[in-house]
């Protein structure tokens, strides 16, 4: 088990990394103090549920914590406000208080849902991440909670930090083969922001990653919780720097929102997005082997670096208008510079977007 | 104009109240270096807008700013998801970004709705207040905003503080005469907990505060933001010392939400919480003089202390238990030691609260 801090002064948090953690959830609610008298939520979904809700129950409950349970139907329509709000109900009707803790135990879904009621039930309760996915790994650090509106993704939402992340490696063995591959995706892009020597790593390791290897996810989820903590100490309320994590999400989201949040995984989504910002580097003076390490790197993990046929630009460009990335009426775009440093570009016209959709959607005929 | 700084460290704000504020919105949001390149929200109700909101509106737009109205139907109705999701709709389609400001103008209905906006919208953008009745001098300071679940009121929420607080003393002056009596019971609330002499000062002035004198108002309104000013600031996040801001709320809750939240004004049901309280106070051995003056002072705003026949003992006291005040299953209370002072009890027994509410009821029956 693995230890990393958070550094966020008085909202520091640890995040442990180990094989069998929601078997010892008990412990670790012991070891950090939280009540007994107050009963505990746990928030997870329909797939999560049967593969490892018992462990975290048996868990607390043999540590004497009184446990309750909402499931969600697992997927990205769960992070509304109208699921929001059933949450919400099976808190006050157990009689959650201000002492209670809210559990997400699941993916990103769970995560960001979970995340926003204990922000908000009774004004912030104690809020305590498991993680379940590889691309929760992310989402696990930065204290960004949020459901989506139906007119753009995580726009309701807050700042919450939560008490503890419990990441259980096993829990990951459970994971489909393409949920897989989602989750690298989010850890090759902390290495492309921030670190060549692991963007070279998660190249090299690409089947031991696939395989679910124990020890590469241990390493690999380290490193990528290590640097997006980095990043979000150093701007926890996304003032500038955070604005890096951004990179492959602005065309991303508009993938996904375009998509109706069903068709495209985020990971599968902001691959494409990654592409696309190598190749409006290139366009804009990068050298052309930028894109091509970017795209190699993605392939390898099975993601998808082509702009799906069906996906019309015109929607594609108004979903990224509704998009919160866009301020003051510029467009913001995370560009790389090389693997391992990007920049934080605010001059990006529609034209190079376009340009560069009507060429990714050119690649995927040569698929 | 009066200056009140509210000091909570980073997240300090003042409280400009005064005369015509309104009418200078636009200059104090150039004073707080509030961007003109995005839209500003200006949340009200449908009482407030044809009054009040053509000031703001004209002097924000005369100062180069663009706004942006939503305004929802009076009453506490308003205070819910629904609505919430309802002027989020219309702050992403009106293209509110994360420099946008989100200002609450009305009561604080308006304010612990738009507030829970600010806060949310991309997790948390500029909130100004500009409160229009007396009650929500209280609201003003504090920084919690919230909706109301069916279950509980103020369940779903946020500590957010605003940027600024502009009180237009002038605007208090369309205010209904219900909504006068309703405000003045938190500003004697204010007094009755922490300071003897502005309590006697609310009894000693009470026909000028009735009939609005501009000049009492402001004294007043600066008193009672004051007191809250320094409970907050020495307990910002409710953990000890704020709780004693609850006086006259326990049961108060309660009988808004038995009346179904319509039924009685905020300030009503909390004047009969105080005089309940006061009654409680005196059973467990204080003097029973402490009750006759706190109901002498209510009754000199023309506020209720007396419990209405038609509230069933049965019907409050399960809603009490749905309340947040209640931690661990055990009754917390606010009790008053002497006028100027209070303490938290935390045992008080539900036959207690029973006696109280059926003595007060035979109150009702000499008024
Ligand atoms: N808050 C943040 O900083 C942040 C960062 C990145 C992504 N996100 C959000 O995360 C979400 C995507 O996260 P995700 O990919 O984890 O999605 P997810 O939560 O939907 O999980 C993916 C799928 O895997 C299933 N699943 C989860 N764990 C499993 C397991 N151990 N075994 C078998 N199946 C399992 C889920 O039921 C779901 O069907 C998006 O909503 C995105 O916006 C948030
Ligand atoms: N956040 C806090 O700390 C806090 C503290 C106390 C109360 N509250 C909340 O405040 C709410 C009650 O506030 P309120 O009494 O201001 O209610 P309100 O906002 O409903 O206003 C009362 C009525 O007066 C009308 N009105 C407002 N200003 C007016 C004006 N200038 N002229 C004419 N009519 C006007 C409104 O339309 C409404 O009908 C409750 O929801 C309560 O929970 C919050
Ligand atoms: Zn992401
Ligand atoms: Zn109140």
């Amino acid at each position: 088990m693995r230890t990393l801090e958070v550094d966020l002064g008085d909202r520091s948090y640890p995040i442990y990394i180990g094989g069998d953690l929601l078997k010892q959830a008990g412990a670790y609610f012991e070891r950090h103090g939280l009540t007994k008298k107050s009963p505990v939520l746990i928030v997870t979904d329909k797939n999560v549920a049967p593969l490892h809700l018992h462990k975290v129950e048996a868990s607390l409950q043999a540590s004497g914590y009184r446990t309750v349970c909402h499931i969600v139907e697992a997927g990205e329509p769960s992070k509304s406000l109208a699921v929001f709000e059933q949450v919400m109900t099976t808190a006050i009707e157990n009689g959650l208080d201000r002492k209670s803790s809210v559990v997400a135990l699941g993916g990103g879904v769970v995560g960001d849902l979970a995340g926003f009621v204990a922000a908000s039930y009774m004004r912030g309760v104690t809020f305590v991440q498991m993680p379940t996915t590889i691309l929760a790994h992310d989402s696990s650090v930065g204290g960004k909670v949020a459901v989506n509106h139906r007119l753009a993704k995580n726009m309701i939402g807050a700042f919450y930090q939560p008490e503890m992340v419990l990441y259980d490696v096993n829990s990951l063995q459970t994971l489909p083969d393409r949920e897989v591959r989602a989750g690298l995706s989010e850890m090759v892009k902390h290495g492309l922001i921030w670190d060549e020597p692991f963007a070279n790593w998660c190249g090299d390791n690409c089947d031991k990653l696939l395989a679910l290897d124990a020890d590469a996810l241990e390493y690999g989820l380290i490193q990528g919780c290590g640097i997006k903590a980095k990043v979000v100490a150093t701007d926890e309320r996304e003032q500038g720097l955070r604005a890096i994590l951004n990179l492959g999400h602005t065309l991303g989201h508009a993938i996904e929102a375009t998509g109706g949040y069903g068709e495209y995984l985020h990971g599968e989504a902001i691959s494409i997005g990654m592409a696309a910002a190598a190749l409006i580097a290139v366009h804009r003076g990068r050298d052309a082997s930028l894109y091509e390490k970017t795209i190699q790197l993605l392939k390898g993990f099975g993601l998808p670096t082509a702009m799906p046929q069906h996906l019309k630009e015109e929607q594609l460009i108004s979903a990224m208008m509704h998009d919160k990335k866009f301020t003051e009426n510029k467009i913001v775009f995370v560009l790389p510079v090389r693997i391992g440093e990007v920049e934080i570009v605010s001059d990006v016209m529609l034209e190079e977007v376009r340009q560069v959709i009507a060429e990714l959607k050119g690649e995927g005929q040569n698929v």
